[in-house]
């Protein structure tokens, strides 16, 4: 694999898909300066807003999901949200043997299978559709369920399957 | 096992463990008959407030958990949260060899083993500890999540293990 830095601009002006690995929701203005050069490309949203609220993992408030939050702010981008559930410690170890389900949202089924295609290629993840981007506000919810109960039994940095 | 026919109040008089089987939110007016007999029991929320929204699955919005407004409509009850991610067909069928991971929240330890102890008493099912009774939002969030990939994927009816 090739690894380069580049700045978010660059990096999104010569991909070809881009996952939006960033740690909370962007702001507006760091998607409207990226909108532009994302037009006609595949981006995926893993993004899950999340909060510390009373001491335990939440989901900051939202009719939205993050994912349709991204996709309004990226006209012309086709927008999926998948990896929410994979610890980030899992996915920048990519020879790891990760074997775990994933769920993925997109509006369109064409969208969804460009999205599958990408996580079926990393370890043994089973790519699952759960339904348009609105379906992933629900998806988003499951890590701080999952970052919680990490934290109480000591769990290491663990994912789902459906089983 | 002993099977019998009662009445909502009846069998919550004779119960030592009331799990609120209903398939949503009780109203207040259930819940309140309910109240005085439930006093000092153990009660169990395995609730989630499913909504049908533009054809998919989503929790109906609510900034507290299903769990919380039991606990506050039940005043004096020992509430837990639990088995919202087991499917209802599963959890009809007990001599099941049930495998599966059930997030469990509760505002004190105490009333946490109690409900663990009858989660680990079911089958093969590990409970773990998710965090007071507000985190319930988001482990209820994870089941219309499931939903969707179930039905999108033709899944049978899956529940989840953290792997």
């Amino acid at each position: 694999m090739r690894v380069e830095a580049k700045t978010n601009e660059e990096a999104a002006k010569s991909c070809d898909i881009a996952i939006l690995a960033v740690p909370d929701l962007p702001t507006p203005d760091f998607l409207a300066a990226l909108a532009p050069v994302l037009r006609e490309k595949l981006v995926i949203s893993p993004i899950v807003p999340l909060v510390i609220k009373d001491g335990v993992f939440a989901l900051a408030s939202s009719e939205e999901s993050a994912a349709e939050r991204v996709a309004k702010a990226l006209p012309g981008a086709r927008v999926a949200s998948a990896f929410q559930t994979v610890p980030s410690p899992m996915l920048s170890r990519l020879s790891a043997e990760l074997d775990y389900d994933v769920l993925v949202t997109a509006d369109s089924k064409q969208v969804y299978q460009e999205a599958a295609k990408l996580v079926s290629s990393i370890g043994k993840l089973r790519p699952l559709y759960a339904g348009p981007l609105s379906v992933s506000r629900v998806v988003e919810a499951i890590t701080p369920a999952i970052l919680n109960a990490t934290r109480y039994n000591k769990l290491g940095s663990p994912s789902i399957k459906l089983v």
